[in-house]
């Protein structure tokens, strides 16, 4: 299972970086990285592209040993397995610069602690979340669609759950709201079956193109002006104050020593913050925040 | 001693804020809350004058019932004193608008556990910290030498150690940078004598405008560029970094139900994050990443 996930999260990350840099017209940085403790990854970032302000396609591959604290955060494993762990995954974030097309980020992970053959000793966690400023609601819709129609191909899957557990999961609980209009989100995926999970987080990652590039595509090119990519930048910020204050795979990463620039590249390039902004009311920007503050069901 | 120091943090609040618009030409936007769960506060918020791209000065006094967790966390108090508390202090953050004027933070706070009669069961925090985007040393040097003067004036005071206490606490870990030039940083202040130490601490206050106005109006009219501003915007970055990831204060304010707007109004308006920024050789931005990874004495 290591080198079938190991093998995907590569070819996935080919797959997207060819689509992305035929839209955006430019090359990605690539920085192959290893780390002190054991592994190491592949970083591909675009940021001088005509479409994206920033895209990042991250993978990685690394193992190693936990602290106990670590191990204790992290969860699972059998009494048995010891303080090993291996962990491979790609990470994507995707922010254009038109502040109609929305941000996007998806996420597949395969953990194993100690040998990871014992029952509760290997897992799977992902998803993808989408995270617009102004709102689209066919947007939304086929975004959910998509992975609503993927989860439906998966007995190990469930898209209700998947969903409600995203709009969970990406919650700015210090502002009451959700970070964008979410998708799924799955952890301590398991079955009796390795390769049916695998399957299954497989369609997901080959799906990512599909839920995304539409969306994209209909977007980029519409006119926009500076008071609404001020607004972007506003709703920016509360990305990063998510990512830095919530995310667990950001605090994870600087937990085990990750590379940096890897972790923190899901930041946008700018962000603002104005203090009390408030919206019109009836405006557009009004339209977005009420569903972040209610999440509503899309597909 | 409450009412000793909750007048003081007022006072000071109206000093700083009538040098502020000053120097500003604008007003502030003032905004009086209230706690839920008891007490709260008086922010003042500067945004739309000559000088600052947002500066603002809030005063609280917050009393309640901490939860074990959060008791456990802020520390201090004897075993009978229970999980009543009382907290009072001013806090600022002031971003100028020219890259060539530091970022300040200033904040002094005053704590009771329980009555907060009993050894252990009060305590007073604080300090003041400079972060340039470029280095002037004289600014360093004066900024050091008004706390270091100040110190020196007090016997419950110890300039060396505060100032290493700073360096320690203003870490960006994850990035093995200090978020600025320092100044001085203490906590769990006590002494036989409550009064000895609040006097320490207003004065430390009341210094304040001598230990930043100069520096300020020496760099405002200074002539910048884009890139000088755009580094600013990635220093700013770091700051956030530091603010949502380390920050003690920001963190108990989030825990504690305070007003999300007056915590969060430490973050600059704007920030940025370009994958992998390096700096020239020799330049002027290198000079400054140099001292942040290497602290220095400046009085």
């Amino acid at each position: 299972m290591r080198e079938d996930m190991v093998s995907m999260v590569h070819r996935i990350q080919d797959q997207i970086c060819k689509a992305i840099g035929e839209t955006d017209r430019t090359e990605y940085r690539e920085d192959v990285w290893t780390r002190e403790e054991g592994g190491g990854g592949r970083s591909r970032v675009y940021s001088s592209g005509e479409v994206f302000d920033k895209a990042g396609v991250n993978v990685s591959v690394v193992h190693g040993t936990l602290s106990e604290e670590a191990a204790e955060r992290m969860g699972g494993g059998n009494p048995n397995d010891g303080l090993e762990f291996f962990a491979t995954g790609i990470s994507l974030v995707l922010h254009p610069k038109n502040p109609m097309a929305p941000t996007v980020h998806s996420n597949y992970r395969y953990f194993e602690r100690g040998t990871g053959e014992g029952n509760g000793s290997w897992w799977f966690g992902g998803g993808a979340d989408l995270t617009p400023s102004y709102l689209f609601e066919e947007d939304s819709t086929h975004f959910h669609s998509t992975y609503r129609d993927i989860c439906e191909r998966h007995k190990v899957a469930d898209y209700g759950k998947f969903k409600r557990w995203c709009d969970e999961y990406f919650q700015n609980a210090h502002r009451g709201e959700a970070r964008g209009v979410g998708g799924i989100f799955f952890d301590n995926l398991r079955s009796e079956s390795k390769n049916e999970c695998f399957k299954f987080v497989e369609d997901c990652a080959e799906g990512f193109l599909d839920s995304y590039m539409p969306i994209l595509l209909r977007r980029v090119n519409m006119p926009f002006d500076e008071d609404q990519k001020t607004w972007q930048k506003i709703r920016r910020g509360r990305y990063v104050e998510f990512n830095l204050i919530h995310d667990r795979g950001t605090k994870f990463g600087l937990r085990t020593n990750g590379r940096i620039e890897s972790i923190l590249m899901s930041l946008p390039l700018e962000a603002r913050w104005e203090y009390c902004h408030e919206v019109p009311k009836g405006s557009e920007e009004e339209k977005l925040l009420k569903v972040l503050r209610e999440p509503r069901d899309w597909a």
